[in-house]
């Protein structure tokens, strides 16, 4: 039998398995379906992992980034996928999260569920080198997405193009380069006429 | 615009985007369908994160299992899923595999490229720790997926129960608590008959 650790690591393990059946407001590139939280944090891993030198902080933890990227999102099993654009839902949202990290992590031995909650409030905070590389990772996979496929989520969305600039423009706060790649991406959907 | 180096990783992060349209024989687990690659891996790198302390090498490098974990399917895209029970299929597996690696990985500026073939033929090649730990990862996921699903996969591939038993039992050699666990499951499978 198992140790009761090791069971609930197990139960953390099987209750995370939801996140396949969480879906974005993006598409894959194939445009064939909407993105699942799970894969998507899967290529946000991926993207830590090989964009890691375009940092603004040299000295970055990249595998905190990659922590991030892999739980970031976990909490949206119990809240939901939040649009970033949808101005209404931004009230309740932290308090619905927080519960969601509390419950899910909860589940995990004291340890852990203190480390997965502490990476989660530092994403949220963004006062770290780590969060706002994530930060910038998690806006720029969405920007190609929607650049790739004619503005699908921003024009079914009526965002307006100073809102994408606006939003994204924060990937600058992690990454110069890729703020200025991601702005390129931007300011050529604005000129396509695939953002309003 | 993008230096070239970021432009060489943004078309590997592209590229990969296919990996959420390969699918597997296993389904997630609330049944509704088939698991992809790309959430496989994302599941992966979480249990490389969440139960590391149950690895038989007490220093092994977890940063490492992750990226193996993250990157291990990607040959898949170009390769395909091959089903680890299907012994017609082990023939030219490894040459498609890696002529697979070659083309994807070598979308990457050289240094990335020869880090991640390099990551690949280790957990090709089972001789480190990280290795064998990642393989009890990636076998543990679908004993407890065929576990929870009356044994799917096992039951519409015709795989007998000795076979479940000898390809799984290489779990021990990355970690004997998660083998102890994943025996406990099989064993139970069989005798509720979900195993020929």
């Amino acid at each position: 039998m198992a140790d009761n650790k090791l069971q609930q690591q197990i139960e953390f393990i099987t209750e995370i398995d939801k996140l396949k059946s969480v879906f974005r407001r993006t598409k894959i590139l194939d445009n064939s379906r909407y993105e699942n939280d799970a894969e998507h944090s899967w290529h946000f891993a991926m993207m830590a992992l090989i964009l890691k030198e375009h940092a603004n902080d040299p000295d970055i933890d990249i595998l905190k980034v990659m922590k991030i990227g892999l739980i970031h999102d976990i909490v949206e099993i119990d809240a939901g996928d939040t649009f970033i654009y949808d101005d209404s839902l931004k009230e309740n949202k932290y308090k619905n999260e927080r519960a969601a990290a509390e419950r899910i992590f909860g589940l995990l031995p004291s340890e852990q569920r203190d480390e997965m909650i502490s990476l989660w409030e530092e994403y949220e905070r963004q006062d770290t080198s780590e969060a706002k590389f994530a930060m910038a990772l998690d806006r720029l996979g969405p920007v190609m997405q929607n650049h790739n496929n004619q503005g699908h989520a921003w024009r079914v969305n009526n965002v307006p193009a100073d809102k994408v600039l606006a939003l994204n423009s924060r990937i600058d706060n992690g990454s110069k380069p890729l703020w200025e790649y991601a702005k390129g991406l931007i300011e050529d959907a604005i000129a396509k006429g695939y953002i309003k």
